[in-house]
């Protein structure tokens, strides 16, 4: 018996299969290229096609799929919102791949519900019922476990942290994408840079050895391990962000652990400590004496994993 | 067949019992004078030995109880940590009144879980599933409705949003109360205007009518509306706080209504359009679109309602 997960992303998707017990027996990778719109679905069929095909990775039968999208997963429907694949402002997914997976149950969600089933299932927050992945990288979101169920809200939009209201008057440069992921995600920490290097003569810095508009948000830490003064000044900025982000997580949600994790947990990691002395200023006290803040287990597998537990849920929901 | 709910608050405490539907059949509050520590306790199992008892209010026999404290009930322990109650930081409530009301079944939550419940039941938030009543008084707290259930977090904490880091960077004087209910609680409002007018010689509005250490947020809210600019720019810079709130509510939980109560709500209840304007800057936009943002229906009953309504799921659990 294997479950299969699968973890779309916004450049490429990876398929995973998984033995009921949490352990991948394979795994691959496939670049989107210039796929877009239905030629992702495609890819996504065929690719499941083979795979529960008897021409598939291995002996073990696959009886359950998880899909991971990067974007919203209506549960309702069954549809998808990925703003980052052309196209898909509302993709039947879950009919789509229904055409291919016959009686093999389905199950698509968000990728930050799945960042924190995978820690759930697999990684750092195993036996937690309250718990939280904040994921930062090109943008912020959240992955919530209450109660031992995923967040979804009303219509499935839970969890969007990256909109966080943390620094006011509000700007209008936080209409496109929210305060928080305006200043603190991965793409923020470059428009900082670039910002800043475009505007300020005197410095001569790290950043100055490449053109502004090719500064990303690595050339930022690497920068701010060699201690120049403009990467640690938007590196000390992120750090209060990111703390009063964890403050408010725990004042609202009480959970027991806080898992840091997307591209930027990676080189931030080693702020945890930093970012957990900041919160501690915000926060309810009792409440944060309680959670733990840890880095991802899983970092760039925490979504194929969630949606090999997705499966697997889907499954145990079927079976019993 | 009737719920008796009982409502105990920092300086009084309010017996109502119900109809199964929830219509209120009798209803009492008693101050709770110079009483504290076991003092409270006594008056809670006199009063609902004689409520069960014959000799008690009505012909229809109570046949479940449930409780509203001010702070946070333990669920696991049956104890009540209440800061204005003195003696009740880690008092035996459930065991107390369980020695009086033999085989009736007892629950106890916090008083921010009760005022979601009592609108669940028989307020605004009637039918929804993802809903959050906000309450401003002279704390601020939160109580959360996800999926049906009151959002308790791993230890009875959730919902401290009166903590909700908003301005930073962080100040000393967050340390007692936090942020947001250090900006636009009652009592924030008050010790704004006060300190306001012990500072500022030139102003002489309004609000230089009486002593400044005797002000209130209701002094505040009058000066208001009479146009005063020193009350003006405090509600002005409330507002602000409470949008950002209310956006944080949205774009975290994805809510299908959110209710402003407690007694600040109350005479900024007419400030609601206002509220909701600075939310829409901030929040995620199709969760804000989705969301209602209303008054409490029950205002200050909100708390009895969500204890009868306490008494009655636990009879439903109980009979089923």
């Amino acid at each position: 018996m294997a479950l299969l997960g699968i973890d779309l992303g916004a450049t490429k998707v990876t398929f995973a299969t998984f033995s009921e017990t949490g352990i991948i027996i394979s795994k691959e990778t496939i670049l989107l290229g210039k796929r877009k719109g239905k030629k992702v679905g495609s890819l996504l069929t065929e690719k499941i096609t083979f795979l529960i095909g008897s021409s598939g990775y291995g002996k073990d039968k696959i009886h359950a799929i998880g899909v991971s999208v990067p974007g919203i997963s209506h549960s309702k429907t069954g549809t998808v919102w990925a703003p980052n694949i052309q196209g898909w402002d509302d993709y039947p997914l879950l009919q789509e791949i229904k055409t291919v997976s016959g009686d093999i149950p389905v199950t698509i969600d968000s990728d930050r519900a799945c960042y924190i089933l995978g820690e759930l299932w697999q990684g750092n927050a195993k036996g937690c019922r309250n718990a939280v992945y904040l994921s930062v990288g090109t943008g912020i979101g959240a992955g919530i476990l209450v109660n031992s169920e995923i967040l979804r809200g009303s219509r499935d939009i839970a969890g969007a942290i990256g909109w966080m209201a943390l620094n006011k008057p509000f700007h209008e440069k936080y209409i496109s994408c929210g305060c928080f992921e305006y200043h603190a995600s991965g793409e923020g920490i470059a428009k900082m840079a670039r910002e800043y290097i475009s505007q300020e003569n005197i410095y001569t810095g790290i950043l100055r050895s490449k053109p502004a508009e090719e500064l990303t948000s690595y050339d930022v830490f690497s920068a701010y391990e060699n201690g120049d003064i403009v990467a640690t000044k938007i590196i000390e900025q992120c750090i209060e962000f990111w703390g009063m982000a964890v403050a408010n997580i725990v004042s609202l949600f009480n959970p027991e652990i806080i898992i840091m994790g997307g591209g930027i947990f990676g080189p931030a990691v080693r702020l945890i400590k930093e970012i957990r002395s900041e919160a501690e200023k915000w926060a309810q006290p009792i409440s944060m004496k309680q959670v733990r803040i840890i880095e991802s287990a899983l970092s760039g597998d925490a979504g194929v994993y969630g949606a090999g537990f997705l499966a697997r849920k889907k499954l145990i929901a079927k079976l019993l």
